[in-house]
């Protein structure tokens, strides 16, 4: 069937209406009326072709939310009319160890991304969801409880598990100090989260002008870091980091501010390696981890926990229309904390 | 009592004879008379001022083992005649967390050094081991079970705990793959401990030359490490690095060498900041960790570890009066893999 959608016809190219196929869904797949799609910073990297290798026309958008429209003939899990999701990824191997064990975004294989790649074994582009609709096969489609607003549940589907994750896989304790390293569409989720765990949060920004608008998200603390002093006064004072910033910054300096056998975990990826002294890590057993997104188990995990601790993003709904201002919004940080699309702004498909 | 001793006058100076006082024991120490005393890398760092702060006259050592020779009132764990060692440290602060726990060497106050350091609350130097006796309060006291060669167990007391903690630290499973980088006085023991732990071990040197050696000392497998094609070969390979290597080198080169959730532990420290790409950590969720010798309890858990699997290390004995030409020798790497001090060798006090 032929839905409406916008794409990037090419690198660096303004964001316009563009029809796209969609199949009947197979007997394994699900076809999803989508209602809300968040914009990731990650839509605009690729957008833009800055991590190379992007593939055009480009429909962007993976934190996907709507409803079941129809299912296949052997579709156990869904009923047409369910809140479902979409999030960074719509099929793995299903064969490696990892995604055996539940860890598809590091399927061996590769997984495949919703959007910006191709369906596994075929030439065919996926698709995502700054589109009205997407058929997708139901191991890779969340549950979305009704108790969270739609609209603001959409973020969830990345940056929330982006930052439930390394909290849940690197053991972050009730009673803990954490430190959220970056206030956007990661940092806003770790802080709830992080309140949500039990943790003692303190947000980290080199702007004062984030103070309140932190403590009105949870935060316990709020504390400016700039120069040295900065980071003196919190001297091995955390359990663990939350790092959203993908800025170049100054591990080490962060580091410092751990506890023995304190973890740091990264979320993002500086264009440039940053100097890491080895002694930061050596002289107080400390740890420095990584994490990307998480497997559908634990974002589904992920999901029911907002439910039920009344979490959800804050987010600016946009009409598509809106969408390369919006991103040029991102680019100055200007967004609090997720732009997200009502796809009922779409136009009807020419 | 005045005792036999070599020291550093001054920084860069060879080492000397030099008569030290050394205290009968209180009520809860015990004199050790020291029959062998390993020589560490960080003896030659610290007699020549290279890290800074060095206390002259110095006398280094701090892999020390000998028999109790006299015991204080209230000494409840040793008698005379009893085996022992004392390792890097010989007092903490006893009541901060982390001495609580059995973690001294992380000590919120600072560990107190075997040598270069100065005893708890007073200006009286700490004097390490290249020396005839040393008085020390038995809670910071090893004991050496008979079996291992007396001589082969002084490297125990530094290089064998800080290669044993961080492989039970951070959970080296049996079946693990294990690749230990650069074979010296850590990595040689790293190799024995991995697998006696039940790991397959894999040694990554960057010459040919070691090969013989990793495979005699009980390596599994051996692989040179020097370009681009070298590391792809093993990229994804091991479960856990230990990564004994302090001359600047690639960190994101060996940890492409993980799985995914794999962990690479630094033990040395480059003399700058080395540059760490976030990507290496995120893409696999990989960890890096630092890890710093060992608590007291601890190091007596690997002292029988290495009783009851025959580890002990392997060791060159020299004459004290050979203390510089070794210092010499190890800066070219020139020794398999410890030089041990025979304590005999030292002249009577003057």
């Amino acid at each position: 069937m032929k839905i409406s959608a916008y794409a990037a016809a090419a690198a660096k190219v303004p964001l316009a209406p563009h029809a796209i196929e969609r199949r009947e869904p197979g007997p394994h797949e699900v076809l999803i009326d989508i209602r809300y799609c968040g914009v990731c910073h990650s839509d605009l990297h690729q957008v833009r072709d800055e991590w190379g290798g992007s593939i055009f026309p480009m429909v962007p958008g993976h934190e996907i939310v709507g409803h079941v429209a129809k299912v296949g003939a052997h579709v156990a899990r869904f009923k047409v009319g369910d809140t479902v999701g979409v999030g960074c990824f719509i099929d793995s191997c299903r064969e490696c160890e990892q995604c055996k064990t539940g860890e598809e975004q590091f399927c061996e294989q590769g997984m495949t991304g919703t959007y910006n790649a191709y369906e596994r074994g075929t030439q065919t582009p996926t698709y995502g969801g700054y589109s009205t609709r997407i058929t997708v096969n139901e191991d890779y489609v969340l549950r979305v409880p009704e108790s969270i607003p739609l609209d603001r549940a959409a973020p969830l589907l990345c940056a929330g598990i982006t930052t439930y994750s390394p909290l849940r896989h690197y053991g972050l304790k009730k009673g803990d100090k954490l430190a959220v390293v970056g206030l956007g569409g990661l940092g806003h989720m770790a802080v709830k989260f992080g309140r949500a765990m039990g943790a003692e949060v303190t947000v980290l920004s080199t702007s004062e002008s984030k103070r309140e608008a932190a403590l009105e998200l949870g935060a316990h603390a709020f504390a400016v870091m700039r120069d040295k002093e900065d980071f003196k006064a919190l001297s091995k004072r955390f359990d663990f980091i939350i790092d959203s910033v993908s800025a170049p910054h100054d591990y080490n300096a962060y580091l410092s501010l751990l506890k023995t056998d304190g973890i740091m975990v990264l979320l993002g990826i500086p264009e440039r390696p940053v100097p890491l002294a080895a002694g930061s890590l050596v002289t107080q057993r400390r740890k420095l981890g990584g994490s990307m997104i998480g497997g559908i188990r634990e974002t589904q995990e992920m999901l029911d926990f907002c439910a039920e601790h009344g979490i959800a993003s804050d987010i600016e709904l946009i009409d598509i229309a809106d969408i390369n201002e919006a991103y040029e919004r991102m680019l100055k940080g200007d967004v609090r904390y997720r732009f997200v699309i009502d796809t009922t702004t779409l136009p009807e498909p020419a």
